[in-house]
């Protein structure tokens, strides 16, 4: 039971992930609540891109595709993701924005289920998410179906080509049961597609074991790849000799450098890619994971739920009337941040950045505060929930400054 | 006349570019002559990476999408290019790798000419482009239609849709005539797609002028963005009200932080943009184009044409029976590279390599070099015919080791 600042400093001494925060670059004074939405900057990718950008590029110019190996990159950041979502590192390709990865999968999934013509998702996705299914739907002639969140396999039927759910919602932070809902789509005939742009580097995801189909995830958030960072996607084995995903291009030819006037695909994942990706954007990804060498993702677990668990205690016992706890109370469907909904979160999330808390708004009414375990401490929460009580008890979410809302993912 | 390495010298200390070359870092004893693969690295990208990386991300955090505009930052990206092509800087987007970017224009121009079912496009094209086009059209079920590079208007009816050109050949380097291609195009109804890569940055692009309809152009080239920089588009403004690319994302959105369930496209340029694209890539990108501040097309035009008609009259004069120069030499018809026909081009370029003059080699037989204004010089020019006429001489492109064939864009 914490009580005070010193027991939850207790708490950081004694974990196992209490030297990880030293590899991360965080500003003095700041308790950053917000790696869910931009990861803060680990310490070697700095140096790790004066190095790309003078010796690789700089000096070693075109010949660096191959001395450098570029061409190889985005499978090297691939096999690091790979254990963080339960998968082997041949099966992972990086290299596209979230939305036009996901803009691939679900057309290549649609392409496995030509006879099925319903896309199962649901309506409190990450907005993104249903935008480029709409468009994919519109242009291979399928149907969307928003299904109930709280259900979701009572919208599967055999009309269904495939699932496509976030595995931890964006607002709420609630997490779904990955082998349940796979298996249900499954029962039907559906392929299942895990959106893991809130889990990957933070919960612990088994592809694999939960015999799921796809996954697309960003890197930018828990993975901590910087602003923008490219995507990661994962086809299970069994699906990629039939994948055909839309965006045929060199970097997914089987032979590029005949440069055939016809495509054929490369085998395995490889036919993910497309154009050439940027090599200073996975370079910063590539150094950014290094910080997830040597942990285990059930330590990680551990470390998130702890400090979920403090968070929502001492809301709870300190401002309980206040604010709505809006994330699931039960560890197992808990992503890695709280949501809390008040009226007036917007201010409530401005006024805690003037007091250096970052968090942020989701319209129109939840403060979101995302646990990034390798470095959000036990005291960062402790020194969070105060000022939030000082917030609060001087009404600083009321200034009038904060009738203009205004939110960046 | 140019005799001697004095004479080429000279015409370096006359250039109206002159200056320009300090502003690359370019590794000592290396004369550079595949910017139209890579482009050298400018001096002020790794100052300006370390403070986007220190700075933006690691200080700034989730705040610098607004505080230092990362929003924006395509828009700034992009109207830096504008010049370069003919266009205004309002209606240029910059995110996507080239190939994902041919996905998306080549399928909202189809969707412009719903009644019309070809795509003319050149045989000779760089390979990705006719990779991507047939994607396109096996989803939206059109026809690809493969021209006579030496006269594509004759394949253009009524039945075409779009005609998708590369404005300078990868390989050869020969250039075609913009505005009467675009002129024939508009005669049956068709639209005309320029494909830049070989173009933006080295030779004079007036799209505006030529009235095209719509272009795609790589950054990494000479443009200098680094590898695998993220490609530009631009859509005519008659056009942009009926756009209608398929990859619909949150960045493209009217109003993205509505988060709104349905999508609503925004107006303008804007609706070319998909997921969030990554600012590390853009913002060396940003830097990198810097380096055209205060340049006219103009001057770069006679700064390359003086680089590639040395390097063709010093060919002919020393090598004239041992290389066919397959380069126009026409210069209304010349890009800014010059290719040689040679049985043993791979070592040909392999032997110069280890001289340090950087060409490179297209399959089946051909020698590459392009001729970047800003920082190749008439001197390296002339030392780089000095090395290839003793590689000749010495027969060091007959080397064993060079039987076996690599080569990378």
């Amino acid at each position: 039971m914490v009580t005070s600042r010193a027991d939850a400093a207790a708490l950081d001494a004694a974990s196992p992930l209490r030297e990880r925060r030293e590899l991360f670059d965080l500003p003095d004074g700041v308790v950053y609540l917000d790696g869910n939405s931009l990861g803060a900057l680990p310490r070697n990718v700095a140096p790790r891109m004066q190095e790309v950008i003078t010796r690789e590029w700089g000096t070693g110019l075109i010949s660096s595709w191959n001395t450098a190996d570029w061409v190889g990159l985005w499978r090297r950041v691939g096999a690091k993701i790979a254990p963080l979502i339960g998968v082997s590192g041949d099966d992972v390709h990086v290299g596209d924005s979230t939305t036009v990865t996901l803009f691939k999968t679900l057309t290549a999934a649609a392409r496995l289920r030509p006879r099925h013509r319903v896309v199962v998702l649901e309506p409190t996705t990450f907005p993104t998410d249903g935008y480029v299914a709409a468009g994919v739907a519109r242009t291979l002639g399928l149907e969307l179906r928003w299904c109930d969140p709280a259900d979701p396999a009572a919208s599967l039927d055999e009309d269904v080509a495939l699932l496509a759910l976030t595995h931890v919602d964006f607002r709420s932070g609630a997490m779904y049961d990955m082998a349940a809902l796979t298996a249900a789509a499954h029962d039907v005939g559906a392929l299942v597609q895990w959106d893991l742009c809130h889990s990957a580097g933070a919960v612990p995801v088994s592809l694999v074991e939960a015999d799921a189909d796809i996954a697309v995830g960003c890197t930018y958030k828990y993975l901590n790849g910087g602003p923008g960072s490219p995507a990661f996607s994962w086809v299970h084995p069994r699906h990629q000799e039939a994948w055909d995903q839309p965006i045929t291009g060199w970097f997914g030819h089987a032979r590029p450098f005949d440069m055939d006037r016809d495509f054929t695909p490369a085998d395995g994942i490889t036919r993910m890619a497309s154009g050439t990706p940027s090599v200073l954007a996975l370079s910063a990804l590539d150094a950014a994971l290094d910080v997830f060498d040597g942990v285990a993702v059930d330590v990680l677990r551990e470390g998130s739920l702890s400090l979920t668990d403090l968070f929502i205690a001492l809301v709870d016992e300190r401002l309980g009337s206040v604010f709505e706890v809006i994330t699931p109370r039960e560890q197992g469907r808990r992503g890695s941040q709280v949501s809390l909904r008040h009226d007036e979160a917007y201010g409530v999330v401005q006024a805690l950045i003037e007091r250096g808390v970052v968090g942020d708004f989701r319209t129109p009414d939840v403060a979101r505060f995302g646990f990034a375990p390798l470095y959000v401490t036990h005291a960062d929460v402790y020194d969070a929930v105060d000022h939030l009580v000082e917030v609060m008890a001087r009404d600083e979410h009321l200034r009038p400054s904060y009738a203009v809302r205004n939110a960046v993912t």
